[in-house]
C-alpha cells in the first residue's frame, strides 16, 4: 500500500483534517468548526485527536510520512509561533507547533495556508506536475504561494509570496499594511464590496444597492449582477482584472515561470475579470502573448522560445489547501531520501 | 594551485577576458574594443584566441573549469542563440555559443550580462556568501539578476529577472517594450536624461540646459548639478529613488531575500536617490523597516523575525559581470560534483 500523510486546513471557520496517500487518493476527511467560542485549546485537542486516530488507523498497512498543517497567518518557521492571524483571533504569538507536537507526540510541519494551497494545485490541481509555479489566492484578502522546483519558496523568514501587498498603483487606495494601491485593494472580496459601495454611494450603481436590500453589498452580489449584464458591476470586475493583470505581468517578468494559477473564492468570477487580466499581461509582460510581434522575445503563438506561459484558474477549490498540507510531509520525506538521510516514517511516541 | 575559470564580458564597447581562480584571485585580464566596425567575426576570433591562450597558460599548473561569457541581450539557453541585443547590433539571432565552441574546441556557458553581474556580486561583492540575493543594474536600461541558493534563477526560458520592465506606475511614461511606467522609464541613465530634458523644456531647470552647453543633457550632468545642490536636478533623483523603492518593495514582498543590490553606472548617484528609495520600501514592503510598529511582522530594528533585509550598493563596479562570468563554470562544476558526475576539468580539443 502506498505511504500516506495527514493534511490539516486550520481555517477561521472550519477545521479540516484529511489522510491522503502519496498517489493523491483521499483516504478519509474530518470537518469540524473552529468557532472562536470553542476556544483555541479545544480546537487543538480535537485536531490532535483526529490526527492520532487517522495515523493509528492507516499506519497499520502503510508508512505514515507525517502531518502538515495549513494556518491562515504569518508563521515563524523556526519557532513554530503564529505571529499574526486575522482569521484566528486569540492565537496571536501562540506556539501552535509546540502545542500540537506536545499533545501528539510526533513532529508536524506548519505552513501558511496560501503556500499550502499553491503546493496543492502544484501536486493535484491546475499546475500538476510542473516544476515551477505560483498561485494567487483571492479571498477576504489576497495571498500568494510560490513553488520552485516543486517546493514552497519561503524566502529568508517565510514571508515570500506576500503577493497581495505588491503595488498596482502607487497612489491607489490605502491598505491596512501601510502601503497604497496594493493588489489586495482591488482584487479581494473586501475590495470588491468596497468598490461596490463606492459605486452605490456615488449614485452610479443604484441596482447594486437594491439587490443587497439595505445590507452591505457583498462580492457575491456584485458578481451576480455582473453575470446578469449590469454594467456598473461588470466595471468593478474589469478593475479586478486590471489590477491582477498588472501584478501578473510583474510576476511573469520577475520569475518567468511556466504557470500562474488564480484561486480562492473570488476566482469563481474568472469569466468576468480574466479578459481585463489578459489584456494587461499582454501589454505589460516581456514574454507573454503576441502584442508586439516586432519584438523577437515574443513569439506569435503567445509563447516565448516555444514554451507557453500559462495563466489559469485553480481547479481544486477549497481542497487545495488540504491536499497541499498533506503534501508537505511527503516533500520533506522525498528531500530526506535524496540526501540519503532515509525516511523511516513517523511514529507516535506511544508506539 | 587552486582551480581556475575564464570569464568574458562581451559588452557593446569593450571585450574583457579574465582568468580567475576559485578563491577569486584575478590571474590575468585582457581588454579590447568591441567596436561595431571591427565586425562580429573578428571579435569572436579575438575572444577565442584570448581564451585559448589563457587556458593553455594556466592549465599547466591548475585545473581549468571552463569559460563563462556574459552577453548584453536575450539568450536562448538551449540553442545558445543571441535573440536580441540592443548593444550588439548585427549579432541578432547569431549562434554565439556554437561559433565560439567550434573555434575554441571546448564548451562555454553563455549568460545574460545582468545575471552574470548578480552572480559576481554574490561571489565577491556586496552580497558575498549569501545564499539568496538579487541585483538591479541601472545603466542605459535597467536589468536584473536573481540568485537563489547561489545559482542564477533563469525561469522557464531564461527570461527571469527582467526587473527593468516591472511596472511602477500603470499610467507612467511609455516604454519601448509596449508597457507604460516600467521602472526603466524612471531609473535608467536614458530616463534621467529624458526627465532632465522635460525639466529644461518646461522652463523649470534652466541651469541644466546651461551645463550641457546646448548638447543633450546626460545623466552625469544631472548628477553633477544635484551634488552642487541644484534642486531641479535633485528632484529628478528623488523620482529615480521613488520608482526604485516601489520596485524594491514589490521584490521584497514577492521574494523575501536577505539582500538586494543596486549596481550599474547610475548607482554612482546612490547618495542622491537612495533616501527616496528607502522611504518607499519602508512604506510599501511587509517586512522592511519600522514604519508600522503596531504590525508584528515589522520589528523595531528594521528586520523581520530578527533577520535584516539589506538593500545596498554594488561594490564591484564594472568588474561584477567579469567575475560573475568566471564564476559560472565554477558553479556548474560544483553542481556536477554534488551530483556525482565528477568534474575533471575541461580540455581544448587539440590537447
Amino acid at each position: 500500500m502506498p505511504d500516506f500523510a495527514i493534511g490539516v486546513d486550520l481555517g477561521g471557520t472550519n477545521l479540516r483534517i484529511a489522510a491522503v496517500d502519496i498517489d493523491g487518493n483521499l483516504l478519509e476527511t474530518i470537518t469540524t468548526s473552529t468557532q472562536v467560542s470553542r476556544g483555541r485549546d479545544e480546537v487543538i485537542r480535537e485536531l490532535c485527536d483526529a490526527i492520532r486516530g487517522m495515523a493509528a488507523k492507516y499506519s497499520q498497512s502503510r508508512k505514515w510520512l507525517g502531518a502538515g498543517i495549513g494556518v491562515p497567518g504569518i508563521i515563524d518557521k523556526r519557532t513554530g509561533l503564529l505571529r499574526e492571524s486575522a482569521n484566528l483571533p486569540g492565537w496571536h504569538e501562540y506556539p501552535v507547533r509546540e502545542e500540537i507536537e506536545k499533545q501528539l507526540g510526533a513532529p508536524v510541519i506548519l505552513e501558511n495556508d496560501a503556500n499550502a494551497a499553491a503546493l496543492g494545485e502544484n501536486w493535484l490541481g491546475a499546475a500538476a506536475g510542473m516544476d515551477d509555479m505560483l498561485m494567487i489566492t483571492l479571498g477576504t484578502g489576497v495571498g500568494g504561494g510560490i513553488v520552485l522546483r516543486q517546493q514552497i519558496w519561503h524566502g529568508m523568514t517565510g514571508m515570500a509570496g506576500e503577493l497581495g501587498h505588491m503595488t498596482v498603483d502607487p497612489n491607489g487606495p490605502p491598505c491596512g499594511c501601510g502601503n497604497n494601491g496594493c493588489v489586495e485593494q482591488y482584487a479581494s472580496a473586501t475590495a470588491i464590496a468596497r468598490m461596490a459601495k463606492e459605486a452605490v454611494d456615488s449614485g452610479k450603481a443604484p441596482d447594486l444597492a437594491h439587490i443587497s436590500s439595505g445590507k452591505a453589498v457583498s462580492a457575491r452580489h456584485v458578481y451576480a449582477m455582473a453575470v446578469r449584464g449590469y454594467e456598473p458591476a461588470q466595471e468593478i470586475f474589469q478593475r479586478v482584472g486590471w489590477a491582477l493583470g498588472i501584478l501578473m505581468a510583474d510576476l511573469v517578468n520577475a520569475f518567468n515561470l511556466h504557470m500562474y494559477v488564480v484561486g480562492g473564492g473570488v476566482s469563481a468570477a474568472w469569466d468576468m475579470f480574466s479578459p481585463a487580466l489578459f489584456a494587461q499581461v499582454h501589454r505589460r509582460s516581456t514574454v507573454y502573448g503576441a502584442t508586439a510581434p516586432a519584438d523577437p522575445r515574443t513569439h506569435a503563438d503567445g509563447s516565448h522560445m516555444g514554451r507557453p506561459t500559462i495563466i489559469a484558474r485553480a481547479i481544486l477549490g477549497s481542497d487545495a489547501g488540504l491536499y497541499g498540507a498533506a503534501r508537505i510531509p511527503m516533500v520533506a520525506s522525498e528531500v530526506m531520501e535524496k540526501t540519503h538521510l532515509g525516511a523511516q516514517g513517523i511514529r507516535l511516541n506511544k508506539d
